[in-house]
């Protein structure tokens, strides 16, 4: 059979990741595209919902862009030295996209399925979102035999209760997580909590139940390396889970979201506490509320794919650490 | 009591349509917000909501940015010469929202709720959008009685059937509206119709059930008088909606919405056709699918705000009217 | 009376701050919309003139914008606990227009004739501009019996003398001020100054009047602490103003504003000094110079809405410690 | 003296019309600069003056992104033949700004100082605004001394009288050089006109004095064609100046402009128009209220220098003609 | 072997090119991604290079955009009743990048002999650039043993001569493939010239050899079906490329490109014509010029992929009929 | 000879520098423009190439748009006190722009010539890019007689081998430099690098030749004094060059580039770097790689223009300092 690239000439295209950049089909990374579980460690999945947002919608559009701009990532992390394809099998596996993207709880359910098929083929999930209420199908796939940990990066807690007549939406998947022993709380930690508020106890899930939080004022004090301590003391040898909600982020670094609050972190801080969380035991991650059309600049979408990567780089460490 | 303006100095300014159009607060067309149905003939009504898109969201911003740029608007019509402030009691309502946006069916369910309400005072809605799935309540208020007909601009027919799990979306409002008694297929046209599809007989609905359909091609032969008496011809006198969706447009006038189609009429040849359109047995109207984060130089919502005017131009003098 | 609201189901939406945020009529913060003084502590104002500025206009349509961004405000600061709806009785109440723009010094003094009813109502005022030659008009109104302390966040002293042939420009007005008697130029604090000058004394004024100046090397050095405690040191007890120029922010924090200089400070550093400067005796304070036209992200309009909500909550609470 | 550019190599980049267009400094399309008078026969100028907008501000940075953009034109029209620069002795002369800008009258005066000049050394004037105000001040210099005709394209007839407390703005300029006998109304052709008004009367005084007006519904019938037979009708051989205000092209083909009004013409007819009014007897002419920051993909000002170019032409050929 | 859609739940989702438009990988309108020519018919190529630009640089990154709104199309010609993808066997192949983009001349010829491998295997290439300089070496290909005609969409007629240094760029592929023997000027037909020139005998090539050029002038006289006679009469049954600029659309209909000349004609009346043409003999096409970064409402890259399409529908009905 | 201002009437205008910013002709800074090297101590030099770049191009039109922004700069730094245009004969000599812009190494030996010219007129360069590339022909005119030193910011250390098939490009001319001799790598000190890497040795040679390599790690423990400090004792008191790569700073400072790379420094970092290092023996500068297609709210160039204008100061305090 002639294949279009049978004889290409030269030997240091053979992987597209050091294609020029503008060049070939945005996967995530520019990783294979594939949907043989079976032969990976890791897949990178995009879940383009974004039917939990309560304000402005548009990150189902994030996962397009991220793969858009994530052909910016290249192999190996400069910073840490992680190479992650040359640790794990790594493929895109394309989108978690519901089938009925109309009805909340039934897109859930979907994209729970999806992800449990990732899951039992021993697959560890590393997604890019969609809406931070994605996080919860993913964890009833991928916790259900136990709760995991999580080092949680967000200007909301997230564990708001009942909004807009629904159970469900992107402010509350992490009390529901609790509620359904999918998340443990005494192992979660919340960074970058700030912004105003309608209900003044719209956090105390988070308190109540045990989680670490660490608003922005008390981050500013702390700095990165209180963080990143606080974050490791937390989450300990366990299971663990990284969720990144671009919005942790200032919106000036993450113009592109939903619901953006003033007086986050840089990404630089970001770069720093991620790069400083190595060694956990991950279990999978995700980069959510990416929303395209708010993002003149591409500057979320850029960000979003290097949090990814670093994300990646976190979970191969972790992988290929338990396999050798 | 102490009111900030009670001592204006200029009379001019009495009205605030004529204050210059970048102060104030933006309500739709500067007319006054009022909640007070008893005192209106016409009420000026946002529906923000776009839980019934299939591609593309952000319509839930539609009457923020009508509002906004509606400031532009003045009193009277220089080609019509119609005055609807002057021939009518005529406000800003404020926002048809469901307060349970998460599900599809029931937020139809309020929206149709608040325009019966509307409806149930004698007052006749004008109203801007939200994706096009927020018509069919209109009809479940104001067409309960009898069917109504329809002049009806769009890229497409809207008349298609179940997608993604669900009878109810912005691609098929009008089917369901036959299928309620709420349109009158044989008094309904649609102009503008353009576009590739999926399934060949999509739009099928449309033909079966008696509707005038007027494909670009058809416009391009026919013109905008054409187009005129075709709509004068099959709805004659009996009760009439106009119902506009701005991708009827062709995309550069209209770059802010959710499925754009090539190849549409101009905004010129827009406004030609509704000012042809008068005389009519109006009983209401609305824009729709205005998606301000796909705008980035307004000329949408600019365009949604001259849209509704000449609609508001049309039912006022229908009012008037059948008033007088 | 009917009323569209009349008969509204759910009990949690009665007050509109808590409406999703696409909704309604963009009030600043979606308080309510009043004219009456009488009931009124603090009045929310709308300033849409920008007839004083040297550069970029756009400044007029500063108000509309930070309203429209404003719906994502909530009604509690979660990091000071001010709640400010509840201390205090808070309005919109439009917009102080000049009805001769073309003016500059009539404008000045209509917007002064329009805080003087403010003021003679025993209103504070808590201001959107405006390019910031509205300060001193708003002076003219407040402090007319006495002069007032001011801390002042801005990349320029904005002491400068006769430019383009006018005493009065946004780069002049407390220098102004001061020689009006209206600012105590020994109670005042400038914070953020930066950026190349044509003239090597242009703020000389500055200096030479008393006015403690913190010149963005300063900042570098003391950082927030430092700058919360100079600015506590120099106003005291009296009466304080507070004027937040956005351009003392970062460009990258605030591009759509019509004098930027590289080098600012950032959101987070500017919220934690207002943060950081409770329990003054405000009279007053106001947010300037938001050029919406220069803002494609609106993060500009975002942080000037933010800035808004905490000058509100500083003014708020003086008041309300006043009362009590 | 040893020059930069002296022993340059390529003689086909002698005249910097042909360099790319990325390189060098922007002048008006790439003419050179010059401020000799003398040795001139056409001025290119640009009028950055915004001060008599009634709404959106920033066509004082009209002459700048003109020039930016202008760099896309080249020596030759295709379509009608003329080159300009090798006809008349061209040159950019630099800005007309005032220099107390913040004073609406004296800047006008300021203004027809500086053309006073030009037209005192027997040069024309193409000019680029600035707002539309700016055409009376040019009118005092080079109708001083006899009324001129003029050929007017614009969606206003800008014959209001007096609105914000000023008898000079941007929607009456042509009242005012009426009644100041700069301008003669009977050879006066509006094109384009539309729009909703606050009067009804607002456009009295282009009737009452015997100006030709096309509204755009007569365009839409008697067509390019038609309105160019008109306008050769109506000027006549007399000295004629044509004015060109951007707002009269759809605001799909001109976003960046204060007042916008949709339903224009595309500008394509614009240039058929401009290219069927050879042969007049031009004094000068400018294209005004091309506003950049409204303008976010280039095409306002794109089309700005296009046209600028065609009434180049068209002065230049009459110029040429006149000496011939 | 565990495939993640190997259980997929809805027979209706069988075909990608039915999914939602925001999901999954962004190929050429959702095709197959493939390298296996032997299973081919039509292949769809980008052609991601601009190296051969004069002006602004950018349309490396068409092909992403145009794979990227591609999603949008669907899977039949409402119009014309084309079903491409039924009729032929088609896949996006990837991108004929050049792996030495930094000279010139070597990337053509790199161009060239991908496309060579597509012809060599009987397959038809569609493709989208990258600047027009890449349509010389897609003849290369497919004309090198008898010379094609062309229907050429275009501002500029692309036979200039050398300029900057260099035989080789975006405006001389058609002189250079005429002097190659790939083209037959006599068969060629150039239509949408316009615009200004620097040398008035820059196109005189084209006159030269024979070919039919329509300038935008006689294009408005002799309209679309004027052109479509035209076109049909010049090409012949012989074998016929099509090669769509994106510049021949009017700049707003097509802000996205490098080299944008007003006056152009509309995508109502570019798809009118291409649906005019069907029934050639026609051995492939491409749209070209798509530069993204200048196309901050994607309307540019929605028109091109729309194009793509209908260009598809051409290829591949021809080819069904040779092949029936 | 009558020139349009001899009888400008105000004095305080005599400085073109001083003029309202959207006034006049975009020089940079509004310096003279003047080819006249005799006369001249610094040139102010655009070098609108962008054809070595590997992924985004567009810094071709760099120039242009820092000569628009500059007109923000003013005469004199309020940090530094430094006031260049007094200290030195400054002005913009034009566009080092290469007539062969399709060949890369004829193009970068045109750049070269057009720079020795500069330097053989005793002249400093301070330039504006175009691409990194660019630099390396810069050293061939002024570092040809002996090697210079270099202070760099950056995000890559650009000393990368062949890549595309080209010894140069931007990612390289470091490694060149130094290999001809023209850069001492033992007084080369980079700053700001990070970001991910295809080939982990990438900048080995960095290393390898002696360069004092900054990453970002390293500069978030050292800070801006630590930086300073190492900058200092690096290049000590021998000849040295300043190249600032924009991609140094974060992305939100500087979006518009080819190679972002997020977590880089701040703006306000970089001015105090730069203020920090007075007094060394400066032999010239640059600031590349803003590519304004990539920069929609403009933050990119006017950073750009802020950076030149401190690399202006410190090259010209260190020429005034050997006149002395």
């Amino acid at each position: 059979m002639t294949k279009i690239r049978d004889d290409w000439d030269y030997t240091e295209y053979k992987d597209q990741q050091t294609w020029p950049r503008y060049t070939g089909i945005p996967t995530f990374m520019r990783a294979p595209y594939s949907e043989a579980l079976d032969e990976l460690d890791i897949a990178l999945v995009g879940v383009p919902f974004d039917g939990g947002v309560t304000n402005r919608p548009g990150a189902r559009h994030g996962p397009r862009e991220i793969r858009n701009q994530s052909s910016l990532m290249r192999r190996t992390s400069q910073e840490t030295g992680i190479s992650p394809f040359s640790l794990c099998r790594i493929a895109d596996i394309g989108d978690a996209w519901p089938q009925r993207p109309f009805h909340l709880e039934e897109s859930l359910a979907e994209i729970a399925n999806f992800f449990a098929k990732v899951h039992a083929a021993g697959v560890l999930p590393v997604s890019a979102g969609g809406d931070h209420s994605v996080t919860l199908p993913i964890f009833r796939a991928i916790a259900k035999d136990r709760p995991v940990g999580m080092i949680h990066f967000d200007a909301h807690c997230d564990t708001g209760d009942d909004y807009l007549g629904s159970k469900f939406h992107h402010g509350a998947p992490f009390r529901r997580a609790v509620e359904e022993g999918l998340l443990d709380p005494k192992r979660t930690i919340q960074i970058g909590i700030r912004g105003g508020v309608n209900d003044a106890k719209i956090w105390q899930f988070s308190h109540d139940s045990g989680m670490r939080v660490i608003y922005m004022e008390e981050f500013l004090e702390i700095g990165v390396k209180g963080a990143i301590a606080e974050a490791r003391r937390v989450v300990g040898d366990g299971p663990t889970y990284l969720s990144f909600d671009v919005d942790g982020l200032d919106p000036v670094f993450a113009p592109g979201t939903g619901t953006p609050e003033i007086g986050g972190f840089s990404t630089a801080e970001a770069l720093a506490m991620l790069r400083g969380l190595r060694g956990l035991n991950y279990v999978g991650g995700d980069v959510v509320e990416v929303a395209p059309c708010f993002d003149p600049g591409y500057v979320t979408a850029l960000a979003g794919s290097q949090i990814m990567f670093e994300i990646l780089c976190l979970v191969a460490e972790a992988h290929a650490g338990r396999r050798d």
